[in-house]
């Protein structure tokens, strides 16, 4: 197939990953007109589109939704260091957190580190890596905190 | 499951909220160009760029990001019955699942349940609410299930 032409430099198997592992990612600045525009597609609230209407909400001035936090944290991850072969694909988390807004003009990076990391026992193609995801901006104050369990192939017998 | 677009805008507050209270929304479809603008921007990994070179993959075929169908569930949530004073704003989640992918053409809605109602400690105005929300597709199958808090404003004393 094609694919083996497109595969990246680097792809770990669920046997290259090992509990207490860390990795890390490039940086990504969001502007104020990104966090409007996410907002109006799938978060239209004042504290997410307007900075003026936002100055009397819990938020206290424009901040990008959560969802926009967690998606620009998947766009580092996917180019970030982890690479685990078959893509980065989530089987769902178990926390969440937003401890502190992202505002027009931060930097986030991300700070993952491996917690479990355990053969799936009816598929015996696949696993499954608990990752804690830690997104920081450029204070590095954090911003978002996610321990996701993500889907690994396993490499072929033989 | 009914939508009501005549029924009157409220705001609910955190007296207002009752374990065990359910909301529905609207229904939102989402288009192959959706999918693929969002990976594009947030998730660009071959499962949501591209049909061809999904099929060889974990999604045997095109598949939305499970961070777009989150967002898709936010605008649903946003627009839909909840409505708590002071918008929708998540402190955080203690589980999310993705059972299913979301297919291009897919047409979304989402069902909420109270499952938790607690003042704040150290915030006497304001409150958390849990709240469960899954969200189904055109043949009602479940794509994802969330449990989050919310923060919810409390009435003004007098």
């Amino acid at each position: 197939m094609a694919q083996d032409a497109t595969k990246p430099i680097v792809e770990r198997y669920l046997e290259d990953f090992v509990v207490g592992q860390t990795f890390t990612s490039g940086r990504a600045q969001v502007t104020q007109q990104e966090i409007q525009a996410f907002a109006a597609e799938f978060d239209p609230q004042p504290f997410h589109l307007d900075e003026n209407a936002a100055q009397d909400t819990f938020f206290k001035g424009l901040a990008a939704s959560g969802w926009h936090t967690a998606a620009m944290t998947m766009r580092l991850l996917v180019e970030g260091e982890v690479k685990p072969a078959g893509g980065i694909i989530g089987a769902g988390f178990e926390e969440m957190r937003w401890p502190r807004p992202v505002r027009p003009g931060d930097e986030l990076r991300t700070e993952s580190e491996v917690l479990e990391v355990r053969p799936s026992k009816s598929r015996p193609d696949q696993g499954v890596i608990k990752l804690r995801t830690t997104t920081l901006n450029q204070n590095d104050e954090v911003v978002q905190v996610f321990v996701g369990s993500l889907i690994v192939l396993r490499r072929r017998a033989g």
